[in-house]
């Protein structure tokens, strides 16, 4: 099973950027993480990670993943602004969640609105880190 | 660590209720698949099951929760129009997450909108029955 | 033929509510002259009533309807705020008309959206008591 | 009894039109089936028929209908987008009946609102061609 | 000098159409007192007048207008719902004045919109009758 | 003088819901201090309170409030919600008080909007637990 | 006949102000020209004249209008923004015309809208400095 | 305790103006019965009196209110168009309210939005001359 | 191959009406120009035009061509306010091709909306008189 | 003539990315056909193509294209989200021509408004691969 | 070069007035540091100083403006509510540069939007009481 | 002092792109006037450019920004489409001015509402080239 996780911008400055309402984790501690969790749920898990500031190379890179079995993707600011990337994910076909750390219904308004989520079959938001995890859970379940 | 999962309107339907959009497990099956879930997280969960048509037994119901740990709520049709169920997780405090069985963000425009959202730290949405799971992961691994 | 006629909240205080706007016949009145319009049009058709003012309530009775042929619905004000009533109607999958005494159209804007509607195969709105007699004429036409 | 029957925009190509949406009866089969109904009620009722495309020939035709006990107009097109009908009912002073053959208020949006509606004292929408039967029905008991 | 005058729909029911707002004097008596009043300002103001209920006609009438000097123009309802008219006029390039009998700025919101002034040097509204006059007197002195 | 008071939802949680916008005293604490209140106005009022979470259960209460002079209500949540509430003043014609214990005006956005509004003389939001006495003063002088 | 001519900010700038708009004469050339319109009209027309860039001294002026038979108004920008003036004419029930050099209608949208419109009985706007006349003249014939 | 009381626009037209809607005592009455009503409520209450049709002139006065205790304030018609008195209030830190003669929020719907609210900690509407002796009492209450 | 070309309001004051933005040639040469155009794609295409300045007119023509193999129209001002030509279009199922001499989506905002748009299978726009050429070229290379 | 042809994000995946919608053609069939097509209009007509998926690549790509005679674009999603790409057309002063596969008038609400349209002559959409050959012959024709 | 500065309502309380959000000096502070600024620019800039509560007032000013070379307003409130202030800096072609000490964009809504930009080349804001010598700089700059 | 200066989206084409907006100066003149300015303010004062078409690579840049002090920034289109932009200068938390050549608050609608602004502590936009010599001096003044 090979799932591929998409970070969009500005999450590479996690653990730096706005704590409060991002927290303390680097991405690659997040994502190390993953690769943990994964493993308690199968020895068969692959994970690959891109992260991304730019829209396009998210397009490209979404463009390039027919081999996978699911996506996992926090569009981060694409998200309320991308179309592309929405188109993109349909364009594979691919099985995708949306994945958020803070809770964006509770947010600025214009952080509620969700381009992205009619290409995909689920949305996770606000469980900070763990949010990746119960995605990839969800997957996995749905996978099997 | 004690739970109250709480399911709105025609979620007892369940099963035989549009099951293109619904599936076809009912709320029992759901809520039994839970508890078995729980087990593989840990011994001490403990889950209470409150199922309402009324707003009002909802928020009656949510007022007499100051002992849970959690709550797990899917508002259903709620979700849209009752700020009376938000005011109520607010006014408990509870630590709180909104479930739905489909992706609401893919579905008509006024399901896209949660009043109950301000009222919870995250949102899980499009997983079907296994959005109650991930819900309860979620929330073990915070509560921990 | 079986046909549950539901009323939603104020319907019960008909005769002294407004009586500009919504006549001076009680409920039971309308009912009792619904009954007798019925037997002009067969021996076999069976009535069944419910008045509520509680949304609960109504979503409640509306998913023990099972058994009947249709639906006969005034959800009064809560046409315009119950998603719930709506989803009711599809999770039973109940053939609806839906009615009121006034014609909902030409009054304030916020009585002009039906959320019942997109449930239900046919509105009747204006013709005061009539509109029941109208809804069961349309019935009765097209079951048999 | 002297009532007059409009037809707008497309009616005339009942049977032919969309017949998911508007059924395979055509516009002559839907006024005979109307002028036998009237029967059953009176042996008094006089049905006259008007069916056109032109916005300008159905405000001509209701400005001459003052003799006209009561007027139905399945406005189609119009509904939405006519002030001109609608003065013109106001300006002959007619009880006048609002008739769809679907259930409007479960389609387009654009479709949702009607110009119409204020000039009449009810409005059936969504029991194909029997909608005429029950205006018809609706205004007989009422000028009776 | 010539000026077209040009009534819109259901004008030409003027005198019995809802007195209370369009006064008691029928089309005929309004175009007389202005053909008078024309008299006491030149007598080289030659007056034709025009009426239908048929946006087309309108549109029609306009387009062979070449020859005149000014337009005054009532469109009644198609005020608010007819580009074709505002273009038409566009398109002949002639010197128009937009009227109306009532205050259409203090009556419902969509009367309040009108598709016709961008093609008009000047609106006059709530001078009932004499809202023609106003028309010929400042298009008199502005052509002279 | 007899006058009933309802109170919407989570008003039965007061002292200790959010404290900082709804203040430290229980609901029983206000009842009580109205009471109190009530006896420097006159020796002649009587007070009957009421409090639900249901919205039908205020429906109902308020349509059996025939035999009461006048209601203060403060519908909580329902304020923005509810068109069966506001409905039900209107059916019963009491002369009715909309308070809050919050400036409403000057918080969230949808809480700026009352359906409740309509059916009322007047409204008092703001001053806390003395809403009550200023509506309670307000009456007295208005139905002396 | 004694009729109060009020203008509002920056019409005291006519001449210099935005010449290709608003035209070339100065105000009190219109005023002039307007006195020379009245005798034509009759002998016995007064006319005061007034103006201010001053919302508060316009509402002033209005309340000690008390012994006018009428008001032409101008209010320029504050036709747009200010309901005190409105008020103001409502308060002492004075039959006023709205009046404007250009025709507002095809202006910038924000300038098609009048909060004065509700307490005239008529506006006349795009006609220049006649637009004057012309309300000097419907007045005249009104009041006589 | 010294309480300053501010009247807007049109205010010093009450007795006259209107008076279906805003009664029939002068403002001079009005303030008469405030000054006797707080002498019930304490000898030590100190009332100034201020009205303006003039936004400035409010804006001043409220800068050099900096020795009141508080504020009431009924802003008329510039409740709804005035940032300026907004700010102003909130520039000398004053507690205020808000204070309507008519119910606000059962009328146009532009009456409805206050500008003001922000600034205020309370709003009372509709209680007609009695609205500025509760807005007295909440104050005398509050500030004790 | 019959093509059927329909030209809205106007239309036919092509080479006077407005230049600038729909050029100098009369509808006459566009047609004649179009007719050249199509026998340098084949000899068997067959070419009608009709124009009208009534939506009527219109609605009853496309009403008629059910024996044409496709439809090309312009339907200029109507195609933002005529439902009656878009419903008819879907009426008789015709492939219908929609032409706009100027850029449409460059213009007026009330310029950008098409009602015509969900009943053709495509749109030009912005290319003049060739814009008609283009559209037969591809219902050409289509219907092929 | 040279004419540089820019294909938006997504597009190449045309053949396999939702054939129901975009057909099954590749963006090489696509480009190959076209310069097949140019052929049969002249020997003289070069193409240069261009696809990028990053709306920044599209920027620079079009700020490069000073010797081009004409652009044919098809921005895609980047249609309805980038104002960049808009400004860089203007920047180059280069005739272009939007081109879309699908109709866009008849799909989503978000896919019927085009930041691009403003800086093109012409839009051509819902012919397909065809879409490309019509604007190629609308630009040769034009450009001649 | 003579340069007035024109401050509009409340910011005669500056150093008072909300501290956190306009800063602690006064105006008259602010308007010293201008003048010794201007020194370090040229010895021939001359600066005048108004400041008013008063809308009028400020129209007044600046309609006497013409001998000036520029102007410097903060139109505070007005900014948002005045269109006379826009209409007068109009009516004397004055070069104008609007100033906030805010950052007017990051604060509520309705601080957003500037009657005023319109008729200014240039805005500032955000820079506290340095916005008012940026804009000077500005100016000088331009003036030279 | 370090500060970063970045040109988003078709800045590197000033000079050429649109005069009439834009002004006749490439950015490349621009940067040097802006180093020779920053001589006249101190010899500390180092700058450093950037411009990009593309957003991704104008987040990346962002991101290194940690050891400026501050940053300019004129988004270009990007102020009105990009959270991602916005997120980064949050993301490190740099001082941060927008700047704009033209005045963006008098053009159209789009190009008002900015993204970036919440991220900024000031906004210049209408002085052209001296607009970032403001930006700097702003800045200067702040940072000592």
């Amino acid at each position: 099973m090979k799932i591929l996780v998409i970070n969009g911008p500005n999450l590479n400055m996690l653990g730096s950027r706005e704590p409060d309402i991002y927290g303390t984790k680097s991405l690659d501690d997040i994502n190390s993480e993953l690769v943990e969790y994964s493993k308690t749920l199968s020895d068969n898990i692959e994970l690959d990670f891109f992260q991304s500031n730019h829209e396009g190379d998210i397009v490209d890179k979404i463009q390039t993943a027919g081999s996978y079995d699911a996506l996992i993707i926090n569009p981060a600011a694409y998200t309320h602004t991308s179309i592309a990337i929405s188109d993109a994910i349909k364009s594979v076909n691919l099985t995708a969640v949306e994945v958020h750390l803070s809770n964006i219904h509770s947010r600025e308004d214009f952080r509620k609105k969700s381009f992205i989520a009619p290409s995909c079959i689920a949305q996770i938001s606000g469980f900070g880190k763990d949010s990746y995890k119960l995605a990839l859970l969800g997957l996995f379940r749905r996978l099997k």
